[in-house]
């Protein structure tokens, strides 16, 4: 293995003493919105650059009702070590939930609670990924993906991502020419470009799939905010023993708390544990217990349709407004859910300049080219609509798309 | 690479579909203390075997009040998405506690918080473990680390811990051997020992690796429960460039909380901050903030002499009762502080022996091979002293002591 040296470059380092770092870390790439988000921190700043819910959709009150009753009732055990499995009345909930919102036929057993659901991302890498296996990954794809896994050290195989889903020609020829041992997706409102995988993609990618050697891991945060409550097939309904889940409370509930989760077959899952454990022993079982007390005794459901329908208004402001004020060679994805809208500029037009020329007025956008695991999308934007009122989404909008009519120009 | 195939036996593996692991999952040992433990979950049973904190000294009450003060004052934030990095006031108490106990200057910069201290162990070998790479453990060693490491594949040398500390004629002969790239070791009350290392060893050992291209992992997960209150010096005083220590609230606040922390010079944070970040993004930022709340307003210190006072109690208390009543070949360490006793038997007496007659007397201990990574151990006993009352230390080492003359005397 090669080794990969810094120089001491950081505040504190008195010598210039240098340190070897293992290799897998120089091909993880730093995150450029971490880099981007603490421009934006800037209170004067109109942010669609992030990805926060909304935090005056987080039912404070409930979750300190919940609390309280926890903490009185049975402290002394929600304070004390727990398994690394999770609670197991949390992973009922979420198992029961799986059938009644798609019917599918889950296990508590095939369920382990994790620290949000990128921890998942790790422990599946960990699991499963050998340096240089080869991963199957959407194009653009879920950067968190793109990070977790590359500390594994895969070959990444980028997929075209159309409206309704991967491009199955090219999928196809990628299993062909590769042994692809995973496909990562996000199937529902898909983050960055918002698109959700039509119905009937999701059967073929099924059929292609089947009996390969190759496993679907299906990312589903957003799966509970589709705006008008469509539940669409999860791909474990087509690819049984061949797909994993991941979810997450972050979006319904609140990320603060750092609640996923993972739903494996047996003899996966069975690895997925002995790896939690060397990773951090359990999750956070304090907030296990008190998102089971929530879950238990405030209305889950009204929550979420309320989420969905103030999203749903945010963002159809928010393409609306796009439609209206960009060039007409300007283009964005209509999301029927999640958080996000995907704006393609043309071709000429680089969108690092356009979030350049954009902070000056206090406007930030996030450039897509860090989605792209092979370079490209120079000329996109993804854009944030759930963290933003109405009236900053339309000065926001207004701001930008003056921006982009001066680079359009040039 | 080589591959690992695993046939398909759990429950729900219908058709015997085979999965392809990571490599790294054949090196990782399955946690041979939590198939025991689920042995012991038989409330029938006087534990020795596990290494919880005593419940009854977790202040309940004062996370209560803490907890509703955050959400009152300040839920949407606590409950909202959080940096990597960790909440900075509780860095800064950390920092200022550093120096008040042992002198040590530390920015807050240099700290991240963690899912609990074994976090630290799997991001430190994430970025600084290479397949291959020579790690030195002390032998023996902390299960959780030689876990969390296993999976980055290196190759452990265990150094043979003395009651003063590490063997330092082993420990050079090792350095000049193999370039080892860490030491990791538990000086303050090592589990599984209870070995403190002495003020003198430490400054050895400082002066062995000064200067050197090995880093020395000081895990001081016990730290505050020296049983007088003595803090001995940390290896960062010695090795200002080279140390890494991990910290933990487990043992002085509750381990349902999760929160750990890592100190590292700077441009090691760099690169634990980019592995924290993909592996899981931040820290359950409500806990943070909920000890936080509680540092600042209830008494720590207070609390940590409670916890001291009554562990300093039931070690004393089993200690004697081991001297007491056990054959005279059995020795036991002297613990100043932590959780654990060690105690040694007669070569020919086996300790998985041990465990099966005492478990059917319902007491169960943990025999000592699993902190081997180089096997042996084969008659050594880690006995807990933090989680059981006198009472149950009184019954529970008498039953112990019946097992092991008779095994001895066969």
């Amino acid at each position: 293995m090669s080794q990969q040296t810094h120089s001491v470059t950081g505040p504190g380092a008195c010598s210039g003493r240098q340190y070897r770092f293992a290799s897998r870390m120089a091909k993880t790439p730093k995150s450029f919105i971490r880099e981007i988000l603490k421009v934006t921190e800037d209170p004067q700043i109109i942010s669609f650059a992030g990805g926060l819910p909304n935090p005056g959709l987080i039912d404070v009150d409930g979750i300190a009702r919940a609390t309280a009753s926890v903490l009185a009732q049975d402290g002394h055990s929600a304070l004390q070590y727990a398994t690394t499995e999770g609670y197991l009345p949390l992973r009922q909930f979420i198992a029961d939930r799986y059938k009644k919102r798609l019917g599918l036929s889950i296990s508590p057993d095939e369920i382990l609670i994790t620290n949000g659901s990128q921890q998942c991302l790790d422990l599946i890498g960990k699991v499963l990924i050998n340096p240089g296996d080869h991963v199957a990954i959407e194009r653009p794809g879920y950067l968190g993906a793109i990070q977790a896994f590359s500390l594994y050290e895969p070959q990444f195989h980028p997929i075209i991502l159309h409206e309704d889903g991967p491009d199955m020609a090219q999928f196809a020829q990628e299993l062909d020419k590769n042994p692809i041992r995973l496909f990562y997706g996000v199937p529902n409102s898909q983050n960055p470009s918002g698109i959700t995988y039509s119905e009937n993609r999701r059967r073929e990618i099924g059929a292609l799939l089947a009996g390969r050697d190759t496993l679907f891991i299906e990312d589903d945060a957003y799966g509970e905010l589709s705006f008008d409550g469509t539940a669409l097939p999860s791909m474990r309904q087509f690819l049984p023993e061949q797909a994993i889940i991941t979810g997450s409370f972050s979006k319904i509930l609140a990320p603060g708390m750092r609640l996923g989760w993972v739903v494996a077959p047996p003899p996966i899952m069975d690895q997925l544990i002995i790896a939690k454990q060397a990773s951090d022993l359990h999750s956070n079982y304090l907030s296990q217990r008190i998102a089971y007390e929530y879950l238990l005794h405030e209305d889950i459901d009204e929550r979420i349709a309320g989420i969905r329908e103030a999203y749903k208004q945010q963002s159809g402001l928010m393409v609306s407004l796009i439609q209206e004020m960009m060039p007409e060679s300007v283009t964005c994805t209509h999301p029927k859910g999640g958080m996000f809208v995907w704006m393609t500029l043309p071709e000429k037009v680089s969108s690092m300049e356009v979030f350049e020329n954009a902070i000056r007025d206090h406007v930030a956008v996030l450039p897509g080219t860090p989605f792209y695991v092979d370079g490209g999308g120079n000329n996109t934007l993804r854009i944030n609509f759930s963290n933003a009122t109405p009236d900053k989404i339309r000065t926001g909008i207004e701001r930008l798309a003056c921006v982009i009519h001066a680079l359009e120009k040039r």
